[in-house]
Protein backbone atom coordinates (compact mmCIF):
# COMPACT_ATOMS: atom_id res chain seq x y z
CA UNK A 1 0.00 0.00 0.00
CA UNK A 2 0.95 3.10 -0.62
CA UNK A 3 1.04 5.93 1.98
CA UNK A 4 0.88 9.96 1.89
CA UNK A 5 1.67 10.73 5.62
CA UNK A 6 1.06 14.57 5.88
CA UNK A 7 2.33 17.15 9.09
CA UNK A 8 0.18 19.68 8.85
CA UNK A 9 1.64 23.67 9.91
CA UNK A 10 0.83 26.90 8.29
CA UNK A 11 4.22 27.78 7.52
CA UNK A 12 5.72 24.30 7.05
CA UNK A 13 3.90 21.43 5.98
CA UNK A 14 5.81 18.13 5.90
CA UNK A 15 4.96 14.92 3.80
CA UNK A 16 6.53 11.49 3.39
CA UNK A 17 5.52 9.14 0.64
CA UNK A 18 6.35 5.42 1.68
CA UNK A 19 5.08 2.04 0.20
CA UNK A 20 4.26 -0.51 2.48
CA UNK A 21 3.36 -4.19 2.99
CA UNK A 22 2.65 -3.37 6.54
CA UNK A 23 5.91 -4.80 8.51
CA UNK A 24 8.80 -3.88 5.76
CA UNK A 25 8.54 0.05 4.47
CA UNK A 26 10.12 1.43 1.66
CA UNK A 27 10.44 6.26 1.04
CA UNK A 28 9.05 6.98 -2.20
CA UNK A 29 10.01 10.92 -1.29
CA UNK A 30 9.80 13.38 2.09
CA UNK A 31 9.98 17.08 2.38
CA UNK A 32 7.46 20.12 3.03
CA UNK A 33 6.26 22.71 1.45
CA UNK A 34 7.28 26.13 2.37
CA UNK A 35 4.76 29.20 2.90
CA UNK A 36 5.91 32.83 3.50
CA UNK A 37 4.66 34.12 6.45
CA UNK A 38 4.46 37.68 4.71
CA UNK A 39 1.12 35.78 3.09
CA UNK A 40 -2.29 35.83 3.86
CA UNK A 41 -3.60 32.24 5.40
CA UNK A 42 -5.88 32.25 2.36
CA UNK A 43 -2.86 32.45 0.13
CA UNK A 44 -0.69 30.26 2.15
CA UNK A 45 -3.58 27.52 2.62
CA UNK A 46 -4.03 27.89 -1.28
CA UNK A 47 0.22 26.75 -2.16
CA UNK A 48 -0.41 24.03 0.65
CA UNK A 49 -3.60 22.96 -1.21
CA UNK A 50 -1.65 22.89 -4.89
CA UNK A 51 1.41 21.14 -3.23
CA UNK A 52 -0.19 18.38 -1.83
CA UNK A 53 -2.62 17.97 -4.80
CA UNK A 54 0.79 17.67 -6.81
CA UNK A 55 1.83 14.91 -4.73
CA UNK A 56 -0.83 12.92 -5.14
CA UNK A 57 -1.16 13.53 -9.08
CA UNK A 58 2.56 12.34 -8.94
CA UNK A 59 3.04 9.42 -6.68
CA UNK A 60 -0.73 8.13 -6.73
CA UNK A 61 -0.95 6.99 -3.30
CA UNK A 62 -4.02 4.91 -2.17
CA UNK A 63 -4.19 5.78 1.57
CA UNK A 64 -3.31 9.21 3.52
CA UNK A 65 -2.45 9.84 7.04
CA UNK A 66 -3.03 12.88 9.30
CA UNK A 67 -2.31 13.52 13.01
CA UNK A 68 -5.15 14.45 15.24
CA UNK A 69 -5.23 17.98 16.07
CA UNK A 70 -3.57 18.78 19.68
CA UNK A 71 -4.54 21.77 21.61
CA UNK A 72 -3.88 21.69 25.22
CA UNK A 73 -0.94 23.97 24.73
CA UNK A 74 -1.91 27.14 22.30
CA UNK A 75 -5.73 27.50 21.11
CA UNK A 76 -4.44 30.27 18.90
CA UNK A 77 -1.76 27.83 17.13
CA UNK A 78 -4.06 25.00 16.95
CA UNK A 79 -6.90 26.72 15.53
CA UNK A 80 -4.58 28.00 12.67
CA UNK A 81 -3.20 24.51 12.33
CA UNK A 82 -7.09 23.15 11.66
CA UNK A 83 -7.14 25.52 8.72
CA UNK A 84 -4.63 23.83 7.45
CA UNK A 85 -5.77 20.23 8.20
CA UNK A 86 -9.33 21.07 6.78
CA UNK A 87 -7.57 21.95 3.51
CA UNK A 88 -5.43 18.63 3.46
CA UNK A 89 -8.30 16.39 4.44
CA UNK A 90 -10.00 18.15 1.62
CA UNK A 91 -7.16 16.95 -0.92
CA UNK A 92 -7.58 13.67 0.67
CA UNK A 93 -11.25 13.33 -0.11
CA UNK A 94 -11.16 15.04 -3.74
CA UNK A 95 -8.68 11.91 -4.49
CA UNK A 96 -10.77 9.90 -2.90
CA UNK A 97 -7.61 8.02 -0.26
CA UNK A 98 -8.58 6.28 2.24
CA UNK A 99 -8.02 8.21 5.89
CA UNK A 100 -5.87 7.43 8.59
CA UNK A 101 -5.88 9.45 11.64
CA UNK A 102 -3.58 9.60 14.76
CA UNK A 103 -2.98 11.12 17.91
CA UNK A 104 0.78 11.84 18.62
CA UNK A 105 0.81 9.49 21.25
CA UNK A 106 -0.44 6.22 18.78
CA UNK A 107 2.38 7.88 16.17
CA UNK A 108 5.03 7.75 18.86
CA UNK A 109 4.47 4.66 20.26
CA UNK A 110 3.88 2.30 16.82
CA UNK A 111 7.12 4.39 15.67
CA UNK A 112 9.35 4.66 18.85
CA UNK A 113 7.45 1.96 21.04
CA UNK A 114 7.19 4.93 23.80
CA UNK A 115 4.28 7.14 23.39
CA UNK A 116 6.15 10.24 24.83
CA UNK A 117 9.47 9.52 22.38
CA UNK A 118 11.73 12.59 21.97
CA UNK A 119 11.42 13.96 18.43
CA UNK A 120 15.25 13.23 17.47
CA UNK A 121 14.13 9.00 18.64
CA UNK A 122 11.35 9.57 16.28
CA UNK A 123 13.33 10.85 13.07
CA UNK A 124 15.81 8.00 14.38
CA UNK A 125 13.42 5.65 13.98
CA UNK A 126 11.90 6.69 11.07
CA UNK A 127 15.08 6.62 9.29
CA UNK A 128 16.14 3.40 10.42
CA UNK A 129 12.11 1.52 9.52
CA UNK A 130 12.40 2.76 6.28
CA UNK A 131 16.02 2.34 6.03
CA UNK A 132 17.05 5.75 4.11
CA UNK A 133 20.63 6.57 3.61
CA UNK A 134 21.14 9.70 3.20
CA UNK A 135 19.50 11.83 6.55
CA UNK A 136 16.53 13.49 5.90
CA UNK A 137 16.81 16.74 8.04
CA UNK A 138 13.40 17.99 7.91
CA UNK A 139 11.88 17.45 11.03
CA UNK A 140 8.34 18.03 9.85
CA UNK A 141 9.38 15.85 7.14
CA UNK A 142 10.33 12.53 9.39
CA UNK A 143 7.14 13.55 11.58
CA UNK A 144 4.72 12.79 8.17
CA UNK A 145 7.07 9.26 7.58
CA UNK A 146 6.23 8.34 11.31
CA UNK A 147 2.13 9.01 10.77
CA UNK A 148 2.67 7.13 7.44
CA UNK A 149 4.20 4.60 9.45
CA UNK A 150 1.86 4.17 11.94
CA UNK A 151 -0.82 3.88 9.52
CA UNK A 152 0.62 0.92 7.54
CA UNK A 153 1.23 -1.11 10.75
CA UNK A 154 -2.17 -0.20 11.94
CA UNK A 155 -3.64 -1.03 9.19
CA UNK A 156 -1.95 -4.23 8.71
CA UNK A 157 -2.78 -5.21 12.17
CA UNK A 158 -6.30 -4.52 11.54
CA UNK A 159 -6.22 -6.65 8.23
CA UNK A 160 -4.05 -9.15 10.51
CA UNK A 161 -7.03 -9.23 12.86
CA UNK A 162 -10.26 -9.09 10.37
CA UNK A 163 -8.29 -12.69 8.88
CA UNK A 164 -8.63 -14.35 12.39
CA UNK A 165 -11.83 -13.91 13.39
CA UNK B 1 -19.70 45.31 -5.83
CA UNK B 2 -20.70 41.74 -5.48
CA UNK B 3 -20.38 39.95 -2.20
CA UNK B 4 -20.39 36.27 -0.90
CA UNK B 5 -20.58 36.04 2.96
CA UNK B 6 -20.13 32.49 4.55
CA UNK B 7 -21.01 31.54 7.48
CA UNK B 8 -19.01 28.56 7.80
CA UNK B 9 -20.10 25.44 10.17
CA UNK B 10 -19.38 21.27 9.67
CA UNK B 11 -23.16 20.48 9.65
CA UNK B 12 -24.24 24.00 8.21
CA UNK B 13 -22.58 26.64 6.38
CA UNK B 14 -24.86 29.48 5.83
CA UNK B 15 -23.94 31.67 2.97
CA UNK B 16 -25.64 34.77 1.61
CA UNK B 17 -24.64 36.50 -1.89
CA UNK B 18 -25.32 40.39 -2.29
CA UNK B 19 -24.65 43.34 -4.68
CA UNK B 20 -23.92 46.63 -2.59
CA UNK B 21 -22.41 50.05 -3.47
CA UNK B 22 -21.49 50.62 -0.26
CA UNK B 23 -24.76 51.51 1.29
CA UNK B 24 -27.68 50.24 -0.75
CA UNK B 25 -27.59 46.55 -0.80
CA UNK B 26 -29.43 44.35 -2.91
CA UNK B 27 -29.61 40.27 -1.43
CA UNK B 28 -28.98 37.95 -4.66
CA UNK B 29 -29.13 34.42 -3.16
CA UNK B 30 -29.05 32.74 0.14
CA UNK B 31 -28.80 29.53 1.42
CA UNK B 32 -27.11 26.78 3.65
CA UNK B 33 -24.91 23.81 2.67
CA UNK B 34 -26.27 21.06 5.23
CA UNK B 35 -23.68 18.19 5.53
CA UNK B 36 -24.64 14.82 6.11
CA UNK B 37 -23.50 14.71 10.65
CA UNK B 38 -22.84 10.70 10.02
CA UNK B 39 -20.09 11.23 7.05
CA UNK B 40 -16.43 11.35 7.64
CA UNK B 41 -14.99 15.59 8.48
CA UNK B 42 -13.21 15.06 4.91
CA UNK B 43 -16.75 14.01 2.94
CA UNK B 44 -18.40 17.06 4.71
CA UNK B 45 -15.45 19.51 3.44
CA UNK B 46 -15.69 17.99 0.16
CA UNK B 47 -19.36 18.84 0.40
CA UNK B 48 -18.49 22.38 1.70
CA UNK B 49 -16.22 23.15 -0.89
CA UNK B 50 -17.99 21.71 -3.86
CA UNK B 51 -20.73 23.90 -2.70
CA UNK B 52 -18.78 27.08 -2.14
CA UNK B 53 -17.41 26.42 -5.71
CA UNK B 54 -20.78 26.18 -6.98
CA UNK B 55 -21.99 29.50 -5.88
CA UNK B 56 -18.84 31.41 -6.95
CA UNK B 57 -19.43 30.03 -10.52
CA UNK B 58 -23.11 30.91 -10.77
CA UNK B 59 -22.61 34.10 -9.16
CA UNK B 60 -19.13 35.13 -9.76
CA UNK B 61 -18.36 37.56 -7.12
CA UNK B 62 -15.42 40.01 -6.79
CA UNK B 63 -15.40 39.72 -3.08
CA UNK B 64 -15.62 37.01 0.02
CA UNK B 65 -16.31 38.05 3.60
CA UNK B 66 -16.60 35.72 6.72
CA UNK B 67 -16.25 35.85 10.17
CA UNK B 68 -13.00 35.27 12.29
CA UNK B 69 -12.75 32.42 14.42
CA UNK B 70 -14.22 32.72 18.36
CA UNK B 71 -12.73 29.72 20.86
CA UNK B 72 -13.98 31.18 24.16
CA UNK B 73 -16.55 28.94 24.91
CA UNK B 74 -15.61 25.58 23.10
CA UNK B 75 -12.35 24.69 21.87
CA UNK B 76 -13.28 21.25 20.24
CA UNK B 77 -16.15 23.57 18.39
CA UNK B 78 -13.67 25.98 17.49
CA UNK B 79 -11.25 23.77 16.35
CA UNK B 80 -13.78 21.93 13.64
CA UNK B 81 -15.21 25.11 12.55
CA UNK B 82 -11.24 26.11 11.76
CA UNK B 83 -11.31 23.12 9.62
CA UNK B 84 -14.05 24.43 7.26
CA UNK B 85 -13.09 27.98 7.17
CA UNK B 86 -9.76 26.58 5.86
CA UNK B 87 -10.98 24.93 2.91
CA UNK B 88 -13.44 28.24 2.69
CA UNK B 89 -10.84 30.57 2.93
CA UNK B 90 -8.99 27.95 0.07
CA UNK B 91 -12.30 28.64 -2.35
CA UNK B 92 -12.03 31.97 -2.03
CA UNK B 93 -8.36 31.74 -2.95
CA UNK B 94 -8.73 29.88 -5.66
CA UNK B 95 -11.21 31.99 -7.28
CA UNK B 96 -8.67 34.85 -6.63
CA UNK B 97 -11.85 37.14 -4.57
CA UNK B 98 -10.70 40.21 -1.95
CA UNK B 99 -11.65 38.97 1.24
CA UNK B 100 -12.35 40.66 4.00
CA UNK B 101 -12.60 38.87 8.00
CA UNK B 102 -14.50 40.61 10.49
CA UNK B 103 -15.07 39.35 14.03
CA UNK B 104 -18.57 38.94 15.75
CA UNK B 105 -18.65 42.08 17.49
CA UNK B 106 -17.87 43.95 14.38
CA UNK B 107 -20.49 42.41 12.20
CA UNK B 108 -23.29 42.77 14.81
CA UNK B 109 -21.84 46.62 15.27
CA UNK B 110 -21.84 46.97 11.58
CA UNK B 111 -25.55 45.99 10.90
CA UNK B 112 -27.64 46.40 14.09
CA UNK B 113 -25.83 48.71 15.48
CA UNK B 114 -25.17 47.24 18.67
CA UNK B 115 -21.92 44.44 19.25
CA UNK B 116 -23.61 42.61 21.45
CA UNK B 117 -26.96 42.01 19.48
CA UNK B 118 -29.53 38.75 19.33
CA UNK B 119 -29.10 36.74 16.82
CA UNK B 120 -32.97 37.68 16.13
CA UNK B 121 -31.96 41.36 15.72
CA UNK B 122 -29.29 40.74 13.45
CA UNK B 123 -31.84 38.70 11.22
CA UNK B 124 -34.44 41.03 11.20
CA UNK B 125 -32.00 44.06 10.47
CA UNK B 126 -30.26 42.23 7.06
CA UNK B 127 -33.81 41.68 6.06
CA UNK B 128 -34.79 45.13 6.47
CA UNK B 129 -31.49 46.82 4.80
CA UNK B 130 -31.87 44.31 2.12
CA UNK B 131 -35.23 44.62 1.57
CA UNK B 132 -36.43 41.23 1.93
CA UNK B 133 -40.03 40.40 1.01
CA UNK B 134 -39.91 36.74 1.79
CA UNK B 135 -38.75 36.17 5.09
CA UNK B 136 -35.06 34.17 5.03
CA UNK B 137 -35.34 31.18 7.60
CA UNK B 138 -31.95 29.85 7.98
CA UNK B 139 -30.01 31.93 10.88
CA UNK B 140 -26.48 30.61 8.94
CA UNK B 141 -27.70 32.47 6.06
CA UNK B 142 -28.90 35.34 7.84
CA UNK B 143 -25.39 35.64 9.42
CA UNK B 144 -23.88 35.09 6.04
CA UNK B 145 -26.13 38.45 4.72
CA UNK B 146 -24.42 39.85 7.97
CA UNK B 147 -21.02 39.68 7.46
CA UNK B 148 -21.41 40.88 3.42
CA UNK B 149 -23.11 43.55 4.87
CA UNK B 150 -20.15 44.40 7.19
CA UNK B 151 -18.02 43.99 4.37
CA UNK B 152 -19.52 46.18 2.20
CA UNK B 153 -19.70 49.17 4.19
CA UNK B 154 -16.59 48.42 5.89
CA UNK B 155 -14.85 48.29 2.29
CA UNK B 156 -17.09 51.91 1.06
CA UNK B 157 -16.01 53.79 4.00
CA UNK B 158 -12.32 52.91 3.49
CA UNK B 159 -12.74 53.64 0.00
CA UNK B 160 -13.86 57.29 1.43
CA UNK B 161 -11.30 57.65 3.62
CA UNK B 162 -8.63 57.08 0.79
CA UNK B 163 -10.30 59.41 -1.22
CA UNK B 164 -10.26 62.32 1.34
CA UNK B 165 -6.58 61.93 2.34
Amino acid sequence: MRILGIDCGTERTGYGLIESDGSAHRMLGAGCIVTNPKDPLQLRLLKIAQGLRQLIEQHVPSHAAVEEVFYSQNVKTALKLSHVRGVALLTIAEAGLALGEYSALEIKSSVVGYGRAEKSQVKMMVHSLLNIVEPVDSEDACDAMAVAICHATHTASQQRMKAAR
